[in-house]
């Protein structure tokens, strides 16, 4: 009962691994909005499968349908209802995981609760999850974009110990999208894809962190005191697979700094007060303060490599796995489009809420 | 409108630093669990101001009143209203602050929000919200204690530079209590005293970390893909004033690490399996999985300095804030409860939406 | 985990007939709207008892204090804290019901539930827990007053098989207000009053019916396909106590006529087209259509009744009640303010749900 | 944003009447259910245009397909998505209605809400939407029916002025199906029949009520004070095309009785007190009581008519409408399906609330 998200720009995604497809239902979406199925697919083909040798070789063009919602181009203020089949579907890859808990995957803890578990792929708790999200959030991003101009742009900003030199307020998607490390700074995204390519040889796995920014985010959103801007930020990141941490603004690197050199002075600005050095990451007091809103996510090494690994059954004995099948072996390029969803579903929500606060003359 | 937390086990918390007073509404707490107001007010009392020469000097008991939902010494199961006067407020001292935005705190953003502000002692945004919280932690604290024996546990592990040495495991709620600090490793606590005692002597402030464990959670609490454990935790951790950062197990630090290094090999348990290394923070795919949860919460350095700074006022013109007032020159003692009163809350809701997911025989 | 109401105008009660207090808490009232307590009493007033030999004699002025969310005299858009200390409470006239079931009340049902209950004066379940909502109703009707001019009115239109004969779009308050029945129908009102003193001198009591109009409701309110206006509006009366039924426009009226007698046709109006008839009660769809919304909810003869009943204890054994206590011998003329209250809650509810939907240009 | 429905128990529907489909999205439904598409189908087939020459002849199969959530005959208790194409889709049979608002429906308000409709066979007000509430009622029908033996069966007891002489505690499947007109009783069916088919050859139509009864629901569902049972069935019920009203227990027909005649004396049961008269309906205080839950449902006259109508277009200006197209003269045979729907989905949601109520030892 926790697939879905959001107060007034609602979504609910469903779908698993190697079942029938995967979708979503966006329920709020406000009427008249242009929409394609070609915004969708824009953001589902940075997320795909097989995109770069840097990720899963699994062959999926993940087309999306629109089923509903949407009328003569424009949405209609109904449900949108989006499809995405299945194709590349390989149940039969995963026969050998029928019965073993795959080391720091969900396989054991959904058993622990479901008590009966689609083991293919992952089922519900593969990746190929965050399909949903992503077509969702590319709605989000229409939204935005037409409502109010907010931006969404994240990147890999880290990967092992390599990290990227870039400014939040400079990146561009082109930046981005130049490399299939989805890192902005190219020699650190020479250094990733070595690293990464390294890791795969070897069996093993690299993690890393994305980091985020949204632009053009007005002052006023967000809904103190539990649905601050960045708790529902961070309820989204650590929503998503292999997601272990989060911060916004100066984050964890506040805790080595003093009051005295934290704090963001507050200077004039054309249209009011300006916090000029935004360590605050543009939100105060749960509310965005008209900076740009910059975070981090962290993301663990993939769970899965191509190495022998001790762990137990699902009788509780003692098994090798001996790991086989598709999978990335560092899942941030693909992360970034999933980051992105979760940003721009959270600002879509926040920025309808405040269209009902805002509601009395000043 | 996003003053309520939780979905069973349901809080909705009301008050300002210095209006009538400050209360929370628990809504879902199920009948029949023993109940006393002295269950909430030891919490509370670790929460409150004066508490030691480290917190602010406002003198408040903090005496909370049970208003319902209890009878005869048991939950009846209906809301439980609580409430808890603001006795030593002083309005007047906030004058000074009406026309003033204050640098790092949420006035400028209250005012973009709402266009309307309660600016004495922060208003809404002040940490004297947090009241509400911890009273309604203390009571999923008690649920979760007489139902299936979940403990939360959290300190201080780190303020500005200086870090606790001590293991997650062992850590008892005697060491925590033993210094005013609420860091269970004397060393480091005697240097986190002078710490934070030079910076309020400098007009300064200092920042930290808050650990926190959750024991005999059993496998199974969370609710993929949105309402993971994790995502609640983080959601609710990054609702507190002054959090900026989140993570979980070994959280940003798996950045640096490999897969081969950073699977969690499952051995066999007594009761299944067990994920020995617990990297995972005690949670895998969303869900628990048996082993203890463990979490970090970063808090910046207090933004109330007694230095003068530069800022604005609400006509935008740059004005020299000279601060003045009771405050934490670091938050972090007081933090703990909070903490842990955001993790109860999480806790005891996960645990009762287990209730309804387990109902068919196995 | 039911005493919420509302998405974006949302209010949690709290409170026993014979606890510490009775209360609300409302979050999500948009900020700057002028609210003093006056414009609470003035409900809370029509509501209490003693206010008319009608009426149950119990002694309560329900003083409301506003305890948080208003500042200099508007709202701040922070969650609105209300408070209503039991004053005339007589726990001990109760001790005679600790171990009874009163016939068509709540308390074995209240007991099947929770296994644990406040007997005293009915707690939760008594008519007294409406006091919250009543409450919040006059913050939605100051909202509604002020934002778009939505006025909502209720009046006794039957008791017992005694109908006034008025016509929904020109009573007025006055009318209502005339008569300790609030039936505007003068001759049905004093027919009303001997009946309901009959019943009371004959230990018996009265049901009825109470008609409801709100006016200058905007065509567009409702949420499709389960948040249509009619639907909320359902749920609303039938959480009031006492109430089992609920029909809208022409009802089960509409029952025995055909679909050519009962189509409201359009006209053309000065603003746009116009149902004339208004034989859908304002709504069609789910979604008013700018007529009047009209509707009825049909109250239950009053369960307390001062005549011995069999029924059993809490052995289940059989017993013989003895009634006593002080009780209406008919709900209908206090079930009028509750009825308004929970029709301005779901408007001021749609009303800010629909400022989120039409954001787009047109 | 009103497309989802029930806290625990969530369903999420979209499509239109000619889109791409329809369908439903299922959160909630506890793991381990066997479910098998033939388990939906045999209500879809109940709800589905063409069965009979009572119902519209529009052909449409409504083959549904479960694309999630089932693994091996068994939920996974992860999200269940439906999906039902439209096959019998004809849009432009709709062309003539792209400018003209149908009397008494929701054409108009739908403009007036969103600025942007899909007239195409009524688009998301289309009757055809409730294929997702079906598909998910039978959903909660197998939970109900596997987890605590609750049944629902509702019937048409009346249409027009034809009434129905059953005893809602003997009516059973069999002889609701035994007739189109899914009356049971044999003589008024066979009234209903020639009185529907006198309204279509008048190019009129007929209105109804469905009386349904929850057989075996355990006493405790239902949460005071918002969420009480009846209050959440009104709803659901009011959620339906065409429905009017709703009343529970003796409803309306409660309003001419006095309290002396009205109340329910309890007995002692082999299970403790029993409400044998049952005039509560089988809910005392918004909780369930143990008894029968009987309520009803009217419905109005389709508006869809064959017959010339006054009415005006979308610029405001007075037309004469000429029906055509495939309708129903009569909803009522359709509509018991629905209102079991609706019903099954309120009573699993509150049974799965149970569970997470009663969890601490009496």
């Amino acid at each position: 009962m926790g697939s879905s998200f959001g107060t007034l720009f609602r979504v609910a995604t469903w779908g698993e691994s190697h079942g029938g497809g995967i979708g979503v239902v966006v329920d709020g979406c406000p009427p008249r909005l242009p929409l394609a199925v070609e915004d969708l697919q824009a953001d589902l083909d940075r997320r795909r499968p097989g995109q770069s040798r840097l990720t899963t070789q699994r062959q999926e063009g993940d087309a999306a349908e629109i089923l509903s919602g949407v009328f003569e181009g424009r949405t209609t203020g109904t449900p949108i209802g989006v499809l995405v089949r299945n194709a590349d579907a390989r149940p039969e890859a995963y026969d050998h995981l029928r019965d073993v808990y795959r080391p720091s995957h969900a396989d054991f803890t959904y058993d622990a609760k479901y008590g009966h578990r689609n083991h293919e792929g992952g089922g519900r708790s593969s990746a190929r999850e965050t399909i949903g999200r992503v077509a969702a959030g590319a709605i989000a991003r229409r939204l935005l974009a037409e409502a109010c101009g907010i931006e969404v742009l994240a990147w890999v900003s880290q990967v092992h110990t390599i990290t990227a030199q870039v400014h939040a307020s400079t990146v561009s998607l082109d930046q981005v999208e130049a490399d299939p490390t989805r890192c902005p700074d190219p020699d650190a995204a020479a250094a990733m894809t070595f690293a990464i390519e390294d890791a795969r040889s070897n069996g093993d796995s690299l993690g890393g962190i994305v980091t985020c920014v949204a632009r053009a985010v007005p002052a006023g959103l967000g809904e103190p005191v539990f649905d601050r801007l960045e708790a529902d930020l961070a309820k989204g990141m650590l929503s998503l697979p292999a997601a272990k941490g989060f911060d916004v603004g100066s984050g964890f690197d506040s805790v080595s700094m003093t009051g005295l050199a934290h704090n963001d002075p507050f200077v004039p600005g054309a249209d009011g007060p300006v916090a000029a050095a935004n360590r605050s990451g543009g939100v105060q007091g749960g509310i965005s303060n008209g900076a740009e809103v910059v975070f981090r996510v962290a993301f663990k090494p993939t769970a899965t490599i191509n190495s022998a690994q001790d762990t137990v059954d699902t009788g509780n004995n003692p098994v090798t796995l001996e790991a086989k099948g598709r999978h990335d072996p560092c899942v941030l390029p693909r992360a970034v489009p999933m980051v992105e969803a979760m940003a721009l579903l959270v600002l879509a929500d926040h920025w309808l809420r405040q269209q009902a606060v805002d509601v009395l003359g000043r």
